[in-house]
C-alpha cells in the first residue's frame, strides 16, 4: 500500500556533506554557522511546502571531519530559532539518547514543540560510545545492544513525560483563582535500569501532543527500536529494491509491536542532480566531483580501508586488489564491493566515494519520474532530501516539487499547523488518559 | 568607584514570580508559554535599549510550585528562539551546572552565542541535589560545597571548549582549498575530578569570544565561585546598605583571585513600582496585594515555617511567636525576623512575603532617584528588574529609563552589537593564543 501523497523533508547541512563542496563558486563556505542562510534555506522549503526541515548532528570531531562538522549549530538551538521564523514546517533535529538526559531532552523538545506550535521532531540517534563521542561525554561506554535498551527506556521516560499533563489540565479561572487542575498532573516516577526520573515535566503539551520520533538505525536491534518507537525512518538505500524490502520490513516489524503498519513512514535519503537536460545533470555533477582533488578523494577514501595509504597504488587500473587490505568487508566498504568486483578503477573509486553518483539525475522530469516510481513501488513514504551542491535545494523545490504537484502526489497548501497533521500521523494519546 | 553609566537587565519570568500575579486583569494567564508574548517583551525590552532580558530556571516541579515555575519554557531553547527576533539585546538563560554536560551545554551555549552575533549570556546555577533536582536526574547526589567544586572544573571545560578556535582558524580559501588551519584547533584533553571531556569544540567562538557568565551565588563557596568565574552577579539584597557591602566583598575577591574589580558587575534585582503619584503606586502595590486570597497567602508563607500549618494562628495580633516554631533562623525566614520582631501580625507578614514592599516605589522621579542614588552609592554597576505585576516592565521602561537617560544616566544608543561590548567586559582572550 502507498500512501496518496508523497511527504517530503530536507537534511539542511550547511557546506555540504562532501570534503569540497564549500569550494563551488555558489556556496558560502561560512554556511554551517550562518545562521541568515540557515532561515533562508528554512523559509525557501516552508515556501515549498515541505513537511519539514532535519538537522542532523555529531559529538566529537577531529582534524579529519568534514568540513561541516568541525564547525556547525547544535540542532536543539538552531531549530529554535528557526521556529520563531518559521509559522508551518516541521523541524527535526538530532539528539543522542546516549549522551542526554531525559528530563532535559523532554524540556528542550517540549518548548521547542510549544514555541513552534506543534511542529517539532526529534531524530533519535544511539551514539556509539567506542567512537570519539565518549571523549567528551566522560568516557561513558556503553555496548551496542544496550545503547538500544538504553534508547528504548529513554524515549519511554520522555513520552512520560510528555503526558505529564493532561490536555487541559491548566485551568486559568482568574475568577475562582484555580490555576490547574491537580488531578490532570501526572507524576511519572520512573526507576528504570538506566534512569530515575520522577517527573512531571514543568511544560504542558503542545498542540500536536509529543514530537514526531525519527529514527535512523538499521542493524537488527536499530529496526526493531525504529518499529516500536518512531514514527518516521531516515534511510539510506542505495536501490529502489533495497528500499522496497526494507519499508516492508519496517512495516511488518512495525505490527509485530502492536501498531498500524502505516504509523510510521519511511524516508529514504535522496540527494537529486537536476539538470534542463541530462546532459546539464550531468555537468553538474562532474563540475562538484571536480571540486575534489585526488590527493583529498584518495585521503577519504581511505577511511573505508582501514586508513591505508591508497596513494601509492595506480589510479587508472581495475582496483579489486583494495578488497584484500581489509579484514572482512566492513560496514562502509560493503557500498563499493560489488563496483571493485565489476572493475572500477581507484580512480573511479574516490570519486564515487566523495561524489556519490544519485539515482535520481536528469532533467526534472526525469527525476519526478524517479520519485514518483519510488513511491508508488512502495520504496518510501516520503523522502529526504539532501541537496547535492549549494544548487541542489533550489533546482528541487522549483523544479521538481511543482511536477509532482501538478501529478497530485504533493500537497498544495499545509494541510495541519503541525508537523504530526501533516505527516498524517495521530497525537499519541495521553498516557494517563483512559477514556 | 562607579561606572559612568548603569547597565539594565530584566527578569522575564511568564505568569510572575508571585502565586497570584496572573490573576490580574491585565496578566496573560498562560504567558509562561507564551511565546509571542516573550517576544513582544524581548522587542521592548530592546527598544528601551537595555543590556540584556534574563531567564530564570527550576528543575522540578510539585503540586504546590508556583504558577510560572508548573509549566514554562526551558531557557536555551527560548532564549535562541528570542535571538532569530532581536539584533542587539543580550540574552542570558540560567542552566544547572550540576545536572548538564559541559560539551553539550558549551555547544548549546555556543550556538546561541554564534546564532545572535555575540550576545549569550549563561547564568550558572549550581543546584542542590537534596532538593527535588536531583529526583529528575537519576537521584544524583553532591554535597553543597563539592557542587562548587563541580561548577568550578565545569566553568573550566566550558570556556576551554569555548578556546578550541582561534579567531581566525577557519580560512575557507576556495582557491587553495584549505578550509581551516590545524594550528589554529586546540584539544582541550580535560581529565578531572568530575569531568573527561577531550574537544574540541565543534563550533567557532562568537564575536564576543564567549558568553556572558552569570552567577547569583550568596554562600561563601558561591561568592568566591562567583568572584573567580561571574562576570555579573544577580543578587538579591534588601537594603542599599546590604548591596553596597556584597558589591564591595564581591569586588575584594575577585582582586584575591587576579581579576579587576571592575571584570565583574553586580546587578541587585528591583521590583519598582511606579505610579505618576505616590498614591497610584501604592494603588497599584494594592491591587496586586489584593489578588493572592489570606488562605494562599497563609499556604505560600508556611514554606518559611517548615510547612507548618498557619491556619490555626490569630490573623491580627503582633506574631513574633512564629519564630519558635523554626528550630534554626534558616535561609529563607531570615527575611522575616526582623519584621516578626518589630511586631508585624500574621496577615502582614503572608503579605509581605506574598508580595514584597519594593524599595523603588513611587513616582517616576522618585523610583529614577533610589535608582540613582544605589548605582551612586557604589551599591550596583546594573539593576535586574524583575517586573511587579503585568504592567511592571513597560511602567519602568517607558516611565523611569527616560529619566536616568535624560541624566545621562543610561545609554540613548546601543555602543555595541555584543553583550561583551555593552556590558563594557573585555573580550577574554584566547586561552591558547599567547600573543
Amino acid at each position: 500500500m502507498s500512501r496518496k501523497q508523497i511527504k517530503l523533508a530536507v537534511n539542511l547541512r550547511g557546506v555540504g556533506d562532501s570534503i569540497s563542496e564549500w569550494r563551488h563558486p555558489d556556496a558560502q563556505p561560512d554556511a554551517s554557522v550562518n545562521f541568515e542562510l540557515y532561515k533562508q534555506w528554512a523559509k525557501k522549503a516552508e515556501s515549498a511546502l515541505l513537511d519539514a526541515i532535519f538537522i542532523a548532528d555529531g559529538l566529537y570531531i577531529t582534524e579529519q571531519s568534514l568540513p561541516h562538522f568541525l564547525n556547525r549549530f547544535e540542532p536543539v538551538s538552531l531549530l529554535s530559532a528557526l521556529a520563531a521564523v518559521t509559522s508551518n514546517i516541521g523541524l527535526v533535529g538530532t539528539v543522542s539518547s546516549t549522551f542526554s538526559e531525559p528530563f532535559t531532552l523532554a524540556r528542550q523538545f517540549g518548548t521547542l514543540d510549544k514555541i513552534s506550535g506543534g511542529r517539532a521532531g526529534w531524530n533519535v540517534v544511539t551514539s556509539g560510545t567506542l567512537d570519539g563521542a565518549a571523549d567528551n561525554y566522560n568516557e561513558k561506554q556503553i555496548e551496542h545492544d544496550a545503547k538500544y535498551r538504553l534508547a528504548a527506556e529513554f524515549l519511554e521516560v520522555t513520552k512520560g513525560l510528555w503526558s505529564s499533563w493532561e490536555e487541559d489540565a491548566f485551568v486559568r479561572d482568574k475568577e475562582s483563582g484555580v490555576f490547574f487542575d491537580p488531578a490532570k498532573m501526572h507524576t511519572l516516577n520512573h526507576k528504570g535500569e538506566y534512569f530515575s526520573v520522577k517527573g512531571p515535566l514543568s511544560i504542558e503539551r503542545s498542540p500536536q501532543g509529543q514530537p514526531v520520533i525519527f529514527q535512523a538505525g538499521t542493524s537488527e536491534a536499530g529496526r526493531n527500536f525504529a518499529a516500536e518507537q518512531a514514527d518516521a525512518i531516515y534511510s539510506i538505500p542505495k536501490t529502489i529494491t533495497e528500499s522496497i524490502a526494507f519499508r516492508e520490513d519496517m512495516r511488518r516489524r512495525a505490527e509485530t509491536f502492536g501498531r498500524s503498519a502505516d504509523d510510521i513512514l519511511v524516508f529514504p535519503s535522496i540527494a537529486p542532480v537536476v539538470g534542463r537536460t541530462a546532459e546539464e545533470a550531468e555537468q553538474k555533477y562532474q563540475e562538484m566531483a571536480s571540486l575534489v582533488t585526488i590527493t583529498d578523494a584518495l585521503k577519504y577514501t581511505s577511511r573505508f580501508f582501514n586508513h591505508h595509504d591508497l596513494t601509492q597504488y595506480p589510479l587508472d587500473e581495475p582496483a579489486l586488489n583494495l578488497l584484500d587490505l581489509v579484514p572482512a568487508q566492513q560496514g562502509s566498504l560493503k557500498n563499493f564491493t560489488e563496483a571493485l568486483k565489476s572493475g572500477i578503477t581507484l580512480r573511479q573509486l574516490a570519486l564515487e566515494a566523495t561524489t556519490p553518483r544519485s539515482p535520481f539525475m536528469g532533467t526534472p522530469e526525469q527525476v519526478a519520474d524517479t520519485v514518483q516510481e519510488w513511491f508508488e513501488a512502495g520504496a518510501a513514504d516520503g523522502f529526504m532530501l539532501v541537496p547535492f551542491g549549494p544548487f541542489g535545494m533550489d533546482d528541487f523545490l522549483t523544479q521538481v516539487v511543482p511536477i509532482l504537484q501538478e501529478r497530485g502526489l504533493f500537497r498544495t497548501a499545509y494541510e495541519s499547523d503541525t508537523l504530526r497533521g501533516n505527516l498524517g500521523l495521530h497525537i499519541p494519546q495521553n498516557r494517563y488518559v483512559t477514556n
